[in-house]
């Protein structure tokens, strides 16, 4: 505890996590399993190798293995920028004046910008190594479709990206800089697919989502001779990749004696949150701590606070199999919210599985408060963060000043999943002070409840 | 040697430097004096006191003391987003099949994307130190205003920018990041200053220039209360604060017992360069070692390879000390190159001084070759380089196959100053084939030429 600890703590190569750290295997009540949506039975790894390739599959099913080998080839890759720094943030601390100890893991290093990377580059190395040639997905804010187009070209495969129109409208250089490292990005909906001309039959004028760039992802994949398709979240072996984080930040804190008394995460379809979380919360469901987990999510797509927990579709087009999770309907389309990874209708069944048992708390936050958290904090610790990961800076700060209020040394951990050099237009439309604040109303929500299927499991 | 070299060399926090390396006090023959415009006499402080901040002023004018200590407060700073990586290119050795070792110094980790924030850092502490209350500048390609903004904005202090118009516009996104960080943003030439409007008077259309831009920040500060002018190149005393990088670079290296063959950077007015060969220099003009080292230029604005040594004005207006320096002549205006920060006509005077006496080596190269080996580099190292970074990395990897030719065992060390994630658009025209490899002709060189100062020391 006398150790100085440095304002940014880097673990040595050496001491870079070697296994997946498997939160569920921790859990003794389970997540409920994923159901084919034709028999209502739980899905099988042969229901779901047409569309992902089969390791992913095997992680998907595995709610048992804690510790899962990372292959030597892609820890190799990950050494080209890992181990992300812990940072301490003394600055921050002392500008709040707060007597709490503020921490974040800052995933936004490399060159996608966030830590979907970690992921991604899980996912084409199992993919290379099945002898598959091509990957298809989809990307909303475009940080996955970045570290996407970043691991298809270390690992010399093919990938299709099918970005939100919107956002591909909105975002130009972030288009760019998917198509510099050699993707195929295609605006979704398009006439490409089945799905995607069915979408611009019924709204030729439509932005898009992801739920429907996703079906259009999936349907290409299916199609396509050694193609598979590739999900940047949502997904329990996207959890399980990103468990790198969690692992690299306890141990990092532990050589330090540090233990937080909050962890924070914002959350859209969970990967990071849970990356974050997962060695901290399996202390937690041993009782061996009382750590607090908080998820905070945009007010505009509140699929934790203002959700169904149920069985629903992972995509608008109704294809993939049934996960059960908070979920606002695969048809809900959030209205035009800047921190674009964050909207996505459902929350990744174990995830949802903590919350609906109590050990994991979530809170949502409006643009503007996020905004005004997140030049602040740029101001005070220098980087710009992604609207996204500001979500956790927005809590963070709210925890430590109520540390303040009641002198509380409390030690709070973030995580800063990704900077904001692509969201600057985001950035003008707050400075400009044309940035809205929209919350759907409780009749936008039921619409998007209408569409939960009307299964047995969900009675 | 036997230690295996990680990926990735961090310093421990303790281990970053307490003093900047002055350069010019290991050298025998000096670089020449500034001389007062109106006298042509060497300048004394009280010169540029009006212009500069006083410890600025004693830097610049010191040639004997090698070690000058950063203050505590500026490390602090300093700690926020250093030590930099230094990064083995185990990658990009392999892929290229070289037997040469390649490493770099990547100093863009930091969110104004470069390492612009040493020096922007450390003369905004000073001023604060000094009890002025703003600064103004001028930027090009948009990495050092970034990085005054970033700076500024921690240490209290109101910043006006110059941005080269042309610049402003292309890179709105540039601009926003800027401003975000609260500095006020000014297109140049504007009708702000005389200067300014004297040279819209002249060519109403004209899209500016960094020596431009240069001349308005100047008239600025000198005509405003408590504020002073900053640069971010150039002068000896921002090479002197970028002294961290090559004494970071060296001291991971002797903990490895690596020693460089051949030392790469790009040049514009030469910080990066200065600085990272600084610690390295010192060596052999003691005769400690055989190191090469090589200035990479564009082709479009070759201030060593096509320059005179001469000494010229900083900027456009003429109204800056004369420095002996390669120079193109200050009325020089480059074609439009996407490499904005090497868009100077003029080279620090300590570097030239070395190429001069046959120290430094230097090359030009043309812009698409630039991008050709940037894009490599990318999809290898995963790191989405600076147009301008890319000329070092184009030498390096052409250093690289020299030796996989000659079968030689060299170690290349290249400075990567920064990320790209700005320079998108010059990316796309890279992408869409409309990149222009434009090299000045000799007609046009001669009307830059013709406007270097017909002074005695000239002759």
């Amino acid at each position: 505890m006398s150790k100085k600890i440095p304002t940014r703590l880097y673990l040595a190569e050496d001491e870079m996590p070697k296994n997946w750290f498997n939160l569920r295997a921790c859990m003794a009540q389970k997540p409920d399993p994923i159901l084919h949506p034709g028999t209502l039975k739980p899905a099988v790894a042969e229901d779901l190798y047409p569309v992902f390739c089969k390791e992913c599959v095997k992680q998907e099913l595995d709610d048992t293995t804690l510790l899962i080998p990372i292959p030597e080839g892609l820890q190799e890759f990950y050494r080209a920028y890992r181990p992300a720094p812990l940072i301490r943030a003394y600055f921050l601390e002392k500008a709040l004046g707060t007597p709490a100890e503020i921490y974040y893991k800052f995933e936004g290093t490399n060159t996608s910008g966030s830590h979907k990377l970690n992921s991604a580059a899980a996912q084409a190395y199992y993919a290379k190594e099945e002898g598959l040639t091509s990957l298809t997905t989809e990307t909303g804010a475009g940080q996955w479709g970045s570290a996407m187009a970043m691991a298809c070209a270390f690992f010399g495969l093919d990938l299709k990206v099918y970005m939100v129109k919107v956002s591909s409208q909105q975002k130009p250089y972030r288009r760019a800089l998917i198509e510099t490292y050699g993707a195929h990005l295609i605006p979704s909906p398009s006439d490409t697919t089945e799905s995607g001309r069915a979408i611009l039959a019924q709204n030729p004028e439509t932005g898009g989502s992801l739920g429907c760039a996703i079906s259009e992802a999936i349907e290409t994949a299916v199609k396509t001779d050694k193609c598979r398709y590739v999900l940047g979240s949502v997904l329990n072996h996207v959890l399980l990749h990103q468990s790198v984080i969690g692992q690299e930040t306890k141990l990092a804190m532990d050589k330090y004696g540090v233990k937080p008394d909050i962890i924070i995460g914002c959350a859209g379809g969970g990967s990071n949150l849970g990356g974050l979380i997962a060695p901290f919360m399996s202390d937690k469901l041993a009782g061996k701590s009382k750590t607090r987990f908080i998820a905070v999510e945009p007010a505009s797509c509140p699929s934790f606070t203002r959700g169904r927990y149920a069985y629903d579709f992972g995509d608008t087009a109704k294809t993939t199999p049934l996960l059960r999770m908070y979920t606002l309907g695969s048809g809900y389309i959030p209205s035009a919210n800047h921190a674009g990874g964050l909207r996505y209708h459902g929350m990744n069944s174990t995830l949802s599985k903590l919350y609906k048992d109590g050990y994991l708390e979530a809170r949502s936050v409006v643009q503007t408060d996020v905004f005004d958290a997140a030049v602040r904090f740029a101001k005070i610790e220098g980087i710009l963060p992604a609207p996204e990961s500001s979500h956790a800076i927005k809590a963070a700060i709210d925890e430590a000043l109520e540390c303040k209020k009641t002198g509380e040394k409390k030690t709070i951990l973030f995580g800063l999943t990704g900077t904001g050099y692509f969201d600057m237009s985001a950035y003008i439309s707050y400075n400009d002070k044309t940035m809205s604040d929209a919350v759907p109303t409780d009749a936008e929500l039921a619409k998007g409840f209408a569409g939960i299927p009307d299964i047995p499991a969900n009675k």
